[in-house]
């Protein structure tokens, strides 16, 4: 009798779903089609000599250490380097209160096993990170959506949700938001919701997951302080990551919490992996050192900068009545909207034989919603391929337009 | 009010044990102290100059890819090298039943989120890994021990124990051995048992996860065929590592299962951590294409030899009638048991202020035998050490004899 797979699986693994996106990388990796679909950034920006060189040399003076088994909580002079690179966002944490993680995505997964457990609330975004959907899901919990606007998260829906749960003698494990650039809206939560934020998660006695890959990359201005800088009472568990300000190949991210919190998330760690890569670590660690990291965010600003100016050009020059989307201050992502009762879903397979791709927008919703959105990249393609690929996209959406929203 | 932090924690963290090796390892990396405790490898042992030359080729070659996010299955060059690596054991796998995970821990911990929920049973050897049984536990199932002997699992008592279970209308989500030297005991399981341990797994209806490190490390004659060599319905999830034949820092470790299985474990690993590093896998890669893994194994058995055999005279020499310990044919661990009685749990604040360190037998086992019993690695200290850590033990041992073994 061969065996039945399905019979050994988990509670956990019956309800985890693939990534849209990972799943249509690899669809987008044949010749000829424009990608808007990932969250690449672009590898003009790699540093790679300073790279090979802090490699050779780790490896001429250390390689008893950076080929070896590493401490859970990350090489210590990266964690050092974390609270300096913090500081200058008003981050002020200790080296005790950062573990380095596998990327931001593992931080999510410590998160998820620290603090969920089966029909737990947790709060999120609408739209939010499609791989926090993912993970949050995999661990069974309800998800509540709370819809943004252009300054982040409306304040007012979430009071109305926290209120709601209290009623039912409920309270969310945490609320998990993305204040500045945010993946996929590219929204910033404006200084007051952040102050407003906090005072309700005490209320509520919650705590907050800020996830903030993209900081960094401001193109105009300058974000309001992070909400982990605003926190006076460890309740804020903050996640960032140097996939966009060094390379992704690297996979360098940390936490910043509690030492608390950090303690029990080291102990998650060791049955998850034992530690990160010490020879990774440790060049992000002489990196940092170096300067390099202070010094090349501005070439990265100003490129992503242009790109985005260029996609916002196009879709003004391409899309037709009815169709809107964000203006980004910074980050990798512009959000689209198409007329009501048009489904970017249905429409994507026409996209990807037209040669175009993106994500759908239902994807970013924990309530099935965002059927008429999706979410565009502006940083990995070149200038040119984004005028060609928002051209593409232009034709399609005008072929798909509704008669409703034609005559309008 | 300041937090609660305890009151946000999931039923998971709650159960949490922090691993007893690395905590201990913090300890005695304070001067003067020899330690046993840890498993690292002997750094003599990294090909320091072949990774250089490598990592600077790839930075020069393809650094777009290489410092770029990659597929969470892994690296598609290492996954064929890795097939063809396992090939020479007789394990035949292609490219799609084969990922990449950060060390083996990820693959045991990529086993229990897919396969383990609270409640299930999973069958473990007495001793078994510590750390495989710190992430189980976290997963709050229930673990059954089966004693080894120096062949290995008794497959009598295996048999015992799923007959008991299929008595109670249960059968356990998976059995978890370490065939080739095991960690902690340094046993290798016979021939004949391994066939015994599929028929039986196949009869009662459960999978084998098999954990192969060390399997390299052969010091004398050859194991007997891999499990996964011997399974002829996918039964069997192979855990192997890059940790101990490379060296631990770039974290290259892989599973190989049936393909249903390989998707699910992807799927999982998506929300863990999205994909391991693109460079250290690459180095990996590379490494192998090169012919480097199959010439350097040698070299690194011949050095772990004669610490053994180091470790075994000095055993002899120094420690009191009554001491037994294990003569491991591979690996990096021997196993000593002490006269009934013994604690060696209380014995080791005594031995780390003598300047000796060990791992407690307790950690090993999931029904907390083993209180006589210390693992002592023999690959990380210099064989001096050896010789020096020996007699402190011994010193110490002679010390708290207890009166009925002195007179035996």
């Amino acid at each position: 009798m061969p065996l039945d797979w399905q019979e050994f699986y988990s509670a956990s693994a019956r309800v985890m779903t693939r990534s849209l996106i990972r799943e249509l990388l690899k669809l987008t990796r044949r010749g000829g089609i424009i990608s808007f679909a990932g969250g690449l950034p672009d590898p003009a920006t790699f540093p790679v000599e300073e790279i090979k060189a802090i490699a050779t040399r780790l490896l001429d003076r250390e390689a008893n250490l950076v080929l070896q088994y590493g401490p859970t909580e990350g090489d210590a002079r990266l964690r050092d380097e974390l609270v300096k690179w913090m500081a200058k966002d008003g981050i002020h944490a200790s080296r005790d209160q950062v573990l380095v993680t596998l990327g931001s995505q593992q931080g999510l997964d410590l998160v998820g096993r620290v603090f969920l457990d089966p029909g737990d609330h947790v709060i999120v975004e609408l739209p939010t990170y499609m791989a926090a959907l993912q993970v949050f899901r995999s661990y069974r919990v309800e998800m509540l959506g709370v819809p943004q606007d252009g300054s982040g998260m409306r304040m007012d829906l979430l009071e109305e949700t926290l209120a709601r749960l209290a009623r039912d003698g409920r309270r969310p494990k945490f609320i998990y938001v993305g204040p500045d650039f945010q993946n996929p809206s590219g929204a910033t939560m404006s200084d007051d919701r952040r102050t407003r934020l906090l005072d309700l998660a005490q209320q509520y006695g919650t705590l907050v997951v800020e996830d903030n890959p993209y900081r960094e990359l401001c193109f105009e201005g300058a974000p309001p302080p992070p909400l982990a800088a605003l926190d006076r009472e460890g309740r804020v568990i903050y996640l960032s990551t140097f996939s966009k300000t060094l390379c992704p190949g690297l996979r360098i991210a940390w936490m910043a919490a509690s030492e608390e919190f950090i303690r029990q998330f080291v102990t998650a760690k060791q049955g998850m992996d034992l530690c990160c890569p010490a020879l990774t670590q440790a060049i992000a660690a002489e990196f940092c050192a170096a300067g390099h990291i202070y010094h090349r965010v501005g070439a990265i600003v100003e490129r992503y900068r242009r790109k985005r100016d260029t996609m916002l050009a196009a879709l003004s020059r391409e899309m037709p009545p009815g169709v809107t989307w964000t203006h980004p201050h910074g980050g990798l992502f512009l959000w689209v909207r198409l007329p009501e009762g048009m489904d970017t879903e249905r429409m994507l397979p026409l996209a990807v034989e037209e040669g175009v791709a993106y994500v759908v927008g239902s994807g970013f919703h924990a309530d099935g919603g965002g059927r008429n959105a999706m979410r565009l990249n502006f940083s990995f393609p070149s200038e040119a391929e984004i005028e060609e690929g928002v051209r593409r996209l232009g034709r399609i959406v005008k072929k798909h337009l509704p008669a409703t929203a034609r005559t309008k």
